[in-house]
């Protein structure tokens, strides 16, 4: 067993990593994985598809942490060398292994493909390593908790390759060599808020207290909040959430969404399904995005019915039947055009609800009076329909995404 | 002057680096500004406020790289380590310089803030190196070129002082330090072929040049071919290029959809625009992810109308005039159906063209000839109605991106 502190460290392979563009995302995913089993990660690295640079640093990194996971670099091509600078490093050979060869031929054929001959290259394994079965990927995994104790993992680079290999195989050995501890959490969601708004809120709150740590994580109008008390027994550590749990819920109020980790789509879904009720949806600006979030929950079809993408004008009349009129004398980017379109989307469609989007997502467009920006968000039910301006701020994209968002939170308090 | 190869490693120092949320954007916009300059980053690496932990890191990594850049460290608290990591990891101490605290003070008192005692600390410079001054924060920075000719560069975190301290004082000094060089590059997108196959079609004879240095870069679907050659002279960088270049794209042939770095919506717009064409959609498992990728383009309004998401059987009856006896004879996961969405949106948007995906996108869902993973997607003009099917492979996120980029690509082929 590793004695405390347990120190990780994580190292990203594959020279396309260390481009301008590239995001290690694995190593974030993988740091709060390892956090919420207790474990520290202390130092993150990143390195190119060379073996003898790579094998240098997880010399290094083996000397100072007591897991060193690594990821990626396990592709069947030239510059996938992981296991060769591993195998370098502690001074193993990697060995052929029929059974791991056996199983990407029958994954390859499974997708009815021909399996090339550099997928061999694949099947090999680091001498005293465990392979990992991919079922997801043609690299199978690699691990082995060394003499001293230490543990190494070597992990495919796709995302989900990697989450899916980390929860079949890693989450519960490494738990198994750690010390007993007992972890409680609580998070809220919150959307219709900023995040530097939402700190200066609850920071006076959760500042005050080290366990548990409290994180605030932001995408464009949608924020989690994370706390973690960890603690030698379960009880303390849910006393610990319930002294600050309950300060930061007060302070959030209705902006909450979701305890229990439902992101703002599948929130929207749920209240649907008890309310026997169906959706749809009118996108102008937004152009299907709204639509692409609310069908990103699978089972949507139970009561997304479907909608209406009118970019154009005249899509918004022939799709829609907005009245040209009222486009003449509100412009398309209004109260009356919004609703107009939520009331089209949902009598041609016989749901019990349609929120409808138009907006000036930019760069051009655009009025004085309704810049860039600009977004109508319309709901329309048999009751009652309505719409609201809302001033957005940020790119193209930013403007779009933050218009789903705002979307999705309007409809959350409609059905709520 | 350093010789070829010349490369940087870059450092982050900081605990809040650390966590699950934080990506280190300084390291990628230096990557970017290295790169400008022929400099190869070889190997980043983030480590918190630990100085014997930053001292190792930093050793090895100026034991492999001819640049050393660290961001990060300089502030004024205990926890900011940077400054005396670098000097215990080169065997020097650090000097009290009161022109620097002079400097420090006077800022504070420009915004008419009280200097805290602690400030003093940034007021201490690495024996034998140079202060590099920092009118954007409190912190300056700092420069060395060793001995050995090697630089090691001491900025501050905060990305705008980073930022101006790089262009003030580091850009100048490193391009002096290199030998004359030019770049030129070559890039190709293409679609419609996995990462390991393409790699399979051109690691033959890219992996025989190390100059131009080739990096490919894979989305689901989507890859893109990066060539950059670094010579002398102009002429010879060119005329590597154009001894690689041409190879490679004799090998990719006709899947090559871009060579100015357009992205695969944007080729598509502008097809689109050339043929003064416009274009609409009929989307059911995709649930307006296709819309959504071609309204990213700026200006799209000027060949997309919009279109219809059925998701739903009902709805594709309904919006899309499909048949029921289609339906109910072939499942809506078929060619028929896929012919008739086309159809349907063409001729009810008034579109010149038109483009459907009805597929399963899992988890649940797909019959036995068609498994979750099968997608068929049209396309609808004037002359013809055409469908296919595609057997997709991965998790529900990924099968629709999978379908979105298939049926952008098969577009761009009817247009091309």
């Amino acid at each position: 067993m590793i004695r405390p502190p347990m120190n990780a460290e994580i190292i990203a392979v594959g020279s396309e990593m260390l481009t301008p563009q590239r995001v290690d995302t694995n190593s974030l995913w993988l740091t709060d994985q390892l956090n919420q089993l207790g474990v520290e990660v202390v130092a993150k690295m990143i390195v190119g598809d060379d073996r003898e640079r790579l094998a240098t640093l997880f010399s290094a990194a083996l000397a100072r942490a007591e897991i060193v996971i690594l990821s990626g670099g396990l592709g069947p091509t030239e510059d996938d060398v992981t296991r060769d600078a591993v195998a370098l490093a502690l001074g193993r050979t990697t060995e052929f292994r029929q059974e791991l060869l056996d199983a990407i031929a029958e994954r390859f054929q499974r997708m009815n493909r021909p399996m090339a001959e550099i997928n061999r290259r694949q099947a090999f394994l680091i001498q005293g390593f465990e392979a990992l079965a991919n079922p997801r990927g043609t690299a199978p995994g690699q691990w082995s908790q060394l003499d001293n104790g230490k543990i190494v993992v070597l992990l495919p680079g796709p995302p989900h390759e990697l989450k899916g290999m980390y929860f079949d195989h890693c989450q519960q050995r490494i738990r198994s060599i750690l010390p007993p501890q007992h972890i409680a959490t609580l998070q809220f969601r919150v959307a219709g808020i900023g995040e530097s708004d939402l700190d200066q809120l609850i920071a006076p709150v959760y500042t005050r207290y080290s366990n548990p740590v409290t994180t605030v994580l932001a995408k464009p109008g949608d924020v989690e909040i994370h706390l973690r008390a960890r603690c030698p027994s379960q009880e303390e550590a849910h006393a610990l959430l319930a002294a600050v749990g309950p300060q930061i819920e007060a302070l959030l109020g209705p902006r909450i969404y979701s305890r229990n980790g439902d992101d703002l789509e599948t929130t929207v879904g749920k209240l649907l399904l008890q309310r026997k009720a169906t959706l749809s949806v009118a996108e102008s600006c937004t152009g299907g995005l709204l639509a692409g979030r609310i069908t990103s929950v699978p089972g949507s079809s139970a009561y997304f019915n479907g909608g209406f993408l009118t970019y154009t004008n005249a899509m918004k009349q022939a799709l829609l039947g907005v009245d040209p009129a009222l486009i003449a004398g509100h412009t398309e980017v209004s109260e009356a055009v919004a609703i107009a379109m939520a009331e089209g989307a949902r009598t041609r469609t016989g749901s019990t609800y349609a929120v409808s989007v138009t907006g000036y997502a930019g760069p051009d467009g655009g009025t004085e009076a309704n810049p860039v920006g600009t977004v109508f968000i319309g709901l329309s039910s048999k009751e009652k329909s309505k719409a609201r301006r809302y001033q957005l701020f940020g790119d193209r994209s930013r403007v779009r995404a933050l218009a789903v968002t705002t979307a999705l939170n309007k409809l959350r308090q409609l059905l709520g």
